[in-house]
């Protein structure tokens, strides 16, 4: 069976699917994209990955007319027709097609694509056993990647920077030694029994994921600190972690080649990887 | 007739042109562009053009087979077929299309894009005599904008803001109050007969304008200091200009609502104006 694409309300073959050359998301990076996980033919999170979508839209001032149930109803039909039970769905939503100009054009319409790509969840699990490594690099990015655009080159050098190290992920730091954020993933330590992780705010994308662990964390009366922490801290912590939509929770046990803790995965990941485990089969029945 | 658009060595109508979905260009702004002067049918300094484009493919790790010479050809093509004597060329090279995955694709080919626009240069001639407002905005973008990238979503709402204020431009202030460099123009002032503008770093785009501007404004005996200065600074000089490739030289006559120097354009404007004005005839035939 072809892979299936959604654009603009036309479900079409993956190989045809396409956007004009003068679609802003192109042109411009104009454009918000969300990452969901389907797990057992079921979205995961749905409502918190539209709730940020809709926020980028504001912030954006992107008029999207569609409803939150008509883009559900899309997005699920979207699934079934490509028949994965464990996958990733992509939406991407364009300012629109206009004559290349930097400021908004006043009659473009948003345009919408979905892809759906099958997902091995399961290899996360097996991770999980090993842990991941990372390393770390200058965050250089804009100042406002609480905005989930599709202006991803940053991210995309950074991963290929820890790809080159062997590395599984590349964590982002300020010149006074503050961890952000992952290229792709948010970043945890935990110390002392807490976890720790960077707050909201413009420097840091608010993972669907990091959200989810911290309501989960403190329904388990795990004390949860929004803080900014060091490079310095995560050297000498207990246990570090990272979680996204891709990489629900993966230890951290070495960063740019030191270990973390004990250098193996720690009984805080274990733990709070039960907790993610549990709350994916509540929502969709998904079971490693 | 349609307009003509270039697609990987196809010619085809602009509104039949697109891109895959999982073209990188789309999904990671993962992508180069360049907009190149058409003047009386011929391109406006086109090496300096292709040189950084080069740049940013070897910055990028980007592998385009294609020569200069072949590149050169398909864009003249592109220009004559579509038949306008003044226009925008604008070319866009992503890294290809891939299953999307942050880091570089094993497999992909580089994809090259190009579309031509009817551009009216004499109605930049007519707003040399008038001059233009900029405002400020603070600098929020990535660090490594002289990589001519198409994630340009912050230049977009600097320039959506100046739009907003009635203003042309806005200019980007770092928090020490430099100023880098417009939305889409290089930035410069004028003081005590010098010509001023940041110098080259990572924090501002190397302009073909700019470079243009410095060679003839010290073949012309005036003395050019590529360095920072302050926005305190361009509110006490004599003049302020902006230079680009769709704006090859205009005055600056208020900043945030306050007159630069007399508040109208200066000489130092008119001079460089015409220098410019000369350059362009050299290289193209045009006057316009």
């Amino acid at each position: 069976m072809p892979q299936l694409a959604y654009v603009d309300g036309r479900i079409l073959p993956l190989r045809e699917a396409s956007v004009p050359v003068e679609d802003r998301g192109l042109q411009f990076a104009d454009a918000l994209y969300e990452v969901t996980a389907v797990m057992n033919g079921r979205l995961l999170d749905w409502d918190g990955h539209l709730a940020r979508l809709r926020r980028g839209l504001a912030a954006l001032a992107i008029d999207f007319p569609m409803s939150d149930a008509a883009l559900g109803i899309a997005a699920r039909n979207l699934v079934r027709r490509n028949g994965h039970r464990d996958a990733l769905l992509y939406m991407q939503l364009s300012r629109g097609v206009a004559r290349r100009d930097h400021v908004f054009p006043g009659a473009a319409r948003a345009s919408l694509v979905m892809t759906v790509r099958r997902f091995d969840f399961a290899q996360r699990v097996r991770q999980q056993r090993t842990g991941i490594a990372v390393i770390t690099r200058p965050d250089d990015r804009w100042g406002r990647v609480e905005i989930k655009t599709t202006g991803l080159l940053p991210n995309v050098l950074a991963k290929q920077a820890a790809k080159a190290a062997g590395a599984f992920e590349a964590w982002l730091v300020t010149p006074d030694g503050v961890v952000r954020e992952g290229g792709s993933t948010n970043a945890w330590i935990v110390a002392g029994g807490r976890l720790i992780t960077h707050p909201l705010s413009p420097h840091i994308l608010g993972g669907i994921a990091r959200a989810t662990l911290i309501r989960l964390a403190r329904e388990a009366q795990i004390v949860v600190e929004e803080r900014a922490f060091t490079l310095q801290e995560a050297l000498a912590a207990d246990e570090a972690l990272l979680t996204s939509t891709t990489a629900p929770l993966l230890p951290v046990v070495t960063i740019d080649g030191r270990p973390v803790g004990s250098g193996t995965p720690g009984p805080m990941a274990a733990r709070l990887a039960a907790l993610v485990a549990d709350e994916m089969e509540r929502q969709t029945g998904w079971r490693g």
